[in-house]
């Protein structure tokens, strides 16, 4: 990176780093330990193929709603976001984006990303846009940008995608089988298994479900079957962890609804009323739920989005373009109910429990305490700052959330979320974060400075934690 | 101000500015910018005829309804606060009270007040009440303490009141024709056109809109032209800018009731269900909000009051006296509804949400990023501190939810939203607090020491964001 | 405690404060003043028969559901929490547990309580746990390590208890003709005696009421009779304050159900509907507090609790066993319609509210305002950060939003609402953070460094404020 100045980057080697024990912290227990990045949306036929990538628009703006929505906030035209502008136009606009991106992490996780992964230490912008969209394309094609050796840079030794029941799971068989140093698995995200609301959608789905089990779904038993069915599948290629995304989790007392005359009235294309779709979903989950325990997997709820607000470019774009927000949902009482109906015959598998809206961190970091059992450490998991609190405040507060409510040690640390391979420097921000509250506490004379214990709880939510949390290893494929 | 040590005021010239880049941020960059306060509840005819004022009480007790919380809290007879006490003695129980509203924002306002307007240092309480009692009525009898003095000593360029429907706007419209140099604009604001909840009061209120207007009101239709006439009638008067006063926005999927049904069951005197109440609200507001977009005005809602808790004191000293809190309404779901069902036709005029529980920052910080269309700059804004929140944790925690979630660089900034001609130093101390925001960030090494560039961003928000994104000009006025 | 090196704990005398203001506040001004503990769980028999504890364990560990939930995330068995383990193994249990509680307000409660009972310095863990065991029960073994010992050494003044109104009070009656320097008072919680929801439990508790009254319980009215009795009769032995737990208060502004109706399903054991349990509980409430009024009675109320989350644990261990955790009520509308009820025919009491989500502080601190009548300093009262809010980031939240939107200055401080003896060091914890909040503010130059002013704040806020609030003097027993 000959042309660019060494000392440009405002992202020095103590960034974010205020204090003397944050930063002994930093480089000395949490820097160089690998990534088990257990959450994202990386697709897995990219790191299968190890596919090259020809401009860094093509990994870093396609995809990547948060940066999106940061430019037609800016007034810049659709053209050059998602439309038919050119691979550099994009990157130009978003390249001028950048200096109005002040204080928010896209400013940070930018130049973040850029340093770490291309070198390059000269501030994104309209001028030096084109010069470092010309530096970053060439190294784009040499043999270590590939996908893997992006992840490798950033010592990453696990990555979990996120799957639907119908996948194939062929990408991570094959990646199983090639002995890459990379481990892949797959994650069970079954949210269009009970996504009833649009009963043609619905069951478009099962036949899908149908023609990769084999099975005919004409009830309800035959979907649970299907069902159990691709656990079984997903287990045998690798998978430990489940995933969902709702607004929130429902409960009902007793039985509302008969659920094998809901399942025909779907097959007759009639809608549900509110209720049945939420008692439709309850019950299906409950039912999912018992099955990953028989498993001994890991349940993931990522709750609190309000999803798709925008019609108009729900139609024209699709989903996931950044039309959602935060929702302000009532999360603690069915959520309570829901854990209970499976802890109450020991079925509670080890559960991680994202929110949206920050207003909620309490409610999820004491909801965790409520089905701790003893019976392992950290069993129930509050996790890590998700979507718009992936952020400097957004973490803090999950931080201060989780010390104050419950075993900070316990932790299992950050996951990436991430649609993009360029995104894995977010483990840096993470460890940065922390390491700087627990070494600030030191300095404010709120902890003893005693460097050995807090480095191993440090070491411990960075990584370890993970490591034992998850059910991690090459022999969970059964070939 | 002889008679007051120059010395005495803890509001130095580098209050609240923590850092060093802060204080240049804010000396070289906002401090000397003029300012456009596009929303308050000025009352017109005091600024047309530049009143004079004969008491500091007058002009600084009289209808502050959070000094008369402040002083009820302490103990303080209703007598001394709106009742037939002195004006004298109002001032004394109020200077009695301030050295109690320690870290409330009163404190900070009081003293920011008595120094920008009257020179005055000395810390007000019981001691030094008298004098400074007279030395504000002094200045107060002086010709450039008249209101559009009081304005002008503030450096403000525009003002816009709020005011009803069926206000005649004589006072703005002469205002125009006298060529003063502060351009006064009115804003429309049509709570009581669809305030339902009370048929007589309503009926009472479409009588007077029939007068107004020239025109009968016997159907739902006839409404929509009234209200028509009079968004014609303000935008020739030189609006631009509507507001609305609500708990919550609503949204129906679908038609829920007859519309000229509900609107004859109002003209029998019948009461509407809530359920009734509230669609008539969508489709009053929906009709409204498509009006304002033909005429090219901005739109604000300012979500989240619970009015009028206090049944004792509102029948003996009516609305708006201190007895309206936070209130805790769901938000995210109706407003997004809202909003799109304005956008899904492209009839989504630009518009400012305000909401006045804290909890709600980040969904409506959020909301906005939903309905950005790339069409101008910051089209949707996340508005300053409402209220409650118009202090420095309230305001820092705005700005920072705006900075996470959406582009503080397209912010248009502060607006006193008051009664008061005094509290024009607000617009000071809220540029004080983002300049330190932004100036101690750079400090702590999260962004680089480019003055130009977080110069310009800071100028933009305290000035000229505002000034492109209203259509404000003299030229408004057709007469 | 010569074997414990002097200097080793990191609580030092100025733990917690930051700036050198803060430090002559709390130093000067907070410190020394005794303790008005007005809520707590503290057993009424413990402290009159002056109660000696064999070890830690029985004073420290068993009851602590704090502690029990820490153990459990960690993955420690319920063997040695609530289970048969010994008291040594319990404490080696949680000794070892106290280093994982890094950031959880338990890691400075913990050393702070060692600190100040029992002059150990040293920090809690496996390592340490065996000699701290013995030299803490060595000490207990004193005269002075007795209950009243252990309060004197806090210069606890007052405490009062929480009671159902069936308690016989007969330990506050001896305790207060034992003329014990320490003054015990009662508090009301009649929690049970509006607990509908299972109509056996209900009944089974009239019975008791029944007995302990005399009188018979066969309409609503009677029960109305049968509470006015207890009110009575709490009155002669001291009480001036009431408490009660609710998920959310009620309010309906007509009448909706017939109460004596609704008492007669009850005694025909047919459960309520939702409503009609609401309902209920609102009426019965109303009913209460006019009787409070009449007494000159303080009222709490703490709301947003969501109990007994885990059936299986409830089952095995019952209420209050560390399965309850924060709620998402909607708090505002019938908080402010109760409190008008009340405040319409002005029959409202002095009342603290309490909030467990710390996203309803500043609901809960405006709606204080709307019922400050300016009859009394501080009549309505936001009450300090409860339960899991109890901790360094809790209260500073309560603090703020308490100083931002209601006056600071009114406050009448902390109590430890604990079931143990050991927790008394919370007001120190309060104290510190209190003093420097304010320290840090003039240090800032938030506020003009007055000393005298700000120290005479503190000291209201620490003990006057509550001296002056509520009315507990030994005359209060009417033998």
């Amino acid at each position: 990176m000959g042309h660019f100045s060494s000392k440009n980057s405002f992202i020095t080697d103590d960034f974010l780093l205020q204090s003397e024990f944050s930063k002994i912290l930093y480089h000395d227990y949490a820097k160089d330990l690998p990534i088990i990045d257990y959450h994202n949306h990386l697709p897995p036929h990219q790191i299968r193929s190890n596919q090259q990538f020809e401009t860094i628009s093509e990994v870093w703006l396609a995809g990547d709603h948060y940066k999106w929505r940061a430019m037609r906030t800016l007034g810049i035209s659709e053209k050059f976001i998602t439309g038919n502008g050119s691979d550099r136009e994009k990157f130009e606009k978003w390249a001028s984006t950048v200096p109005y991106t002040v204080r928010n992490p896209l400013y940070h996780w930018t130049h973040l990303e850029l340093l770490r992964y291309f070198g390059i230490e000269e501030s994104l912008s309209e001028k030096s846009a084109s010069p470092i969209y010309e530096a970053c394309n060439y190294q784009l094609s040499q043999e270590e940008f590939r996908t893997q050796g992006l992840l490798k840079k950033m010592k990453v030794e696990v990555v979990c995608t996120t799957d639907d029941p119908i996948d194939s799971l062929e990408n991570h068989r094959k990646m199983s089988e090639s002995k890459a140093e990379l481990l892949m698995f797959p994650a069970f995200r079954p949210d269009k298994a009970y996504a009833v609301e649009n009963p043609q959608n619905y069951l478009d789905y099962l036949g899908k479900l149908e023609n990769v089990t084999g099975l005919s779904i004409n009830s309800y038993e035959d979907l649970k079957s299907a069902l159990q069915n691709r656990i079984e599948f997903f287990h045998q290629n690798g998978c430990r962890l489940a995933d969902h995304g709702l607004e929130q989790l429902y409960f009902f007392e007793k039985e509302a609804f008969n659920l094998e005359k809901l399942f025909q009235q779907l097959r007759s294309k009639n809608e549900l009323t509110v209720h049945e779709i939420q008692y439709f979903k309850f019950k299906t989950l409950e039912f999912l739920c018992k099955e990953y325990h028989k498993k001994g997997w890991v349940q993931q709820f990522h709750l609190g989005a309000l999803r798709n607000t925008n019609s108009r470019q729900l139609s024209t774009l699709g989903p996931d373009t950044g039309y959602d927000s935060i929702g302000d949902f009532e999360q603690a009482k069915a959520l309570a109910g829901f854990l209970n109906s499976l802890d109450k015959t020991n079925q509670l598998s080890k559960t991680i429990l994202y929110n949206l809206n920050p207003r909620d961190n309490e409610v999820f970091a004491t909801m965790t305490g409520n089905f701790n059992d003893g019976s392992v450490k950290g069993k129930m998991q509050f996790g890590s700052g998700w979507w718009y609190l992936d952020q400097l405040d957004g973490m803090e507060k999950q931080l201060n959330a989780l010390s104050n409510m419950s075993l900070l040690s316990c932790f299992i640390g950050m996951l990436t979320d991430s649609r993009s391979f360029l995104s894995f420097p977010r483990h840096e921000y993470f460890r940065r974060i922390l390491c700087n509250l627990i070494g600030n506490d030191v300095e404010k004379g709120l902890l003893p400075a005693d460097e050995k214990w807090l480095g191993k709880i440090v070491a411990d939510i960075c990584y370890f934690n993970a490591k034992n949390y998850f059910d991690f290893s090459a022999d969970n494929f059964q070939v």
